[in-house]
């Protein structure tokens, strides 16, 4: 099954990266955000649990997963955009409990870069498995040639 | 402006990207079925002119771009459909100029594993942006270390 096939041991599927993805609306980036707007430098954050998403996505389908994406970035966004955050705001820092002090501004950047790694990864983890069925255009295609910049 | 920096000299732009997944959709993956299944072998088929797209995008938006992918790409959809293909259809052969002898198989692989060369390409392209705006975050940020496979 396309969606459900990964790269091997303890990697991800279609199925699994938009679990990721759903996971991290719910637990991660504006959680993290009023982290950081309520409590500031300390506590650090909650670590990101990337087991989480096995109980969350238990049951589901694809499109389900990708429904519950859908609404959840809405959510997300609309709580964003509530918070009538101002510039001054962007400089506010939290606490990363591996990475040590980051700011508003690099949280943001980095739910839009998150996605797009994950984006790469999964366009990686679908073309991989049809290397053999486009014949000699492997050539010509660069995503058969990504061996995963050490994942994801 | 984010879609429309590239990664350097002769590479693509989010803009550029959409605008090459047009032109292949208009001039190249139903036009080359149809080669296949009318000719055969011989003639070849055209090449694929990268530079068509300079001036079928001119002077559209993103989002002309955009909605002109979304009705390219159902519109193939349905003439495919309509061919009613059988499984030994995917066995014929075309030529393709530079690769030589494909099957309509290979040819029908390609266009999806085309799609997601390039929302690998877009990804990274896209990513490389914020590079500097994710602070600490980079490390866990697989899409930045991708230097891109000899393009795309």
């Amino acid at each position: 099954m396309w969606v459900l096939n990964n790269e091997g041991k303890d990697t991800w599927s279609a199925f699994d990266i938009v679990g990721h993805l759903n996971s991290a609306e719910r637990n991660d980036w504006m959680p993290r955000v009023r982290t950081i707007l309520e409590n500031g430098e300390a506590p650090a954050f909650d670590p990101f649990d990337r087991f989480a998403q096995m109980k969350e996505s238990e049951g589901k389908s694809l499109e389900q997963l990708l429904d519950d994406f859908n609404r959840l970035r809405s959510e997300s966004l609309a709580a964003l955009q509530a918070l009538n955050l101002e510039s001054t705001d962007l400089a506010r820092r939290g606490t990363h409990p591996a990475l040590g002090p980051v700011t508003l501004s690099e949280l943001l950047a980095t739910w839009a870069v998150h996605d797009l790694t994950h984006l790469h990864q999964l366009s990686r983890v679908m073309a991989y498995q049809y290397r053999d069925e486009v014949g000699p255009w492997s050539a010509f295609l660069g995503v058969l040639k990504c061996t995963g910049h050490s994942a994801p």
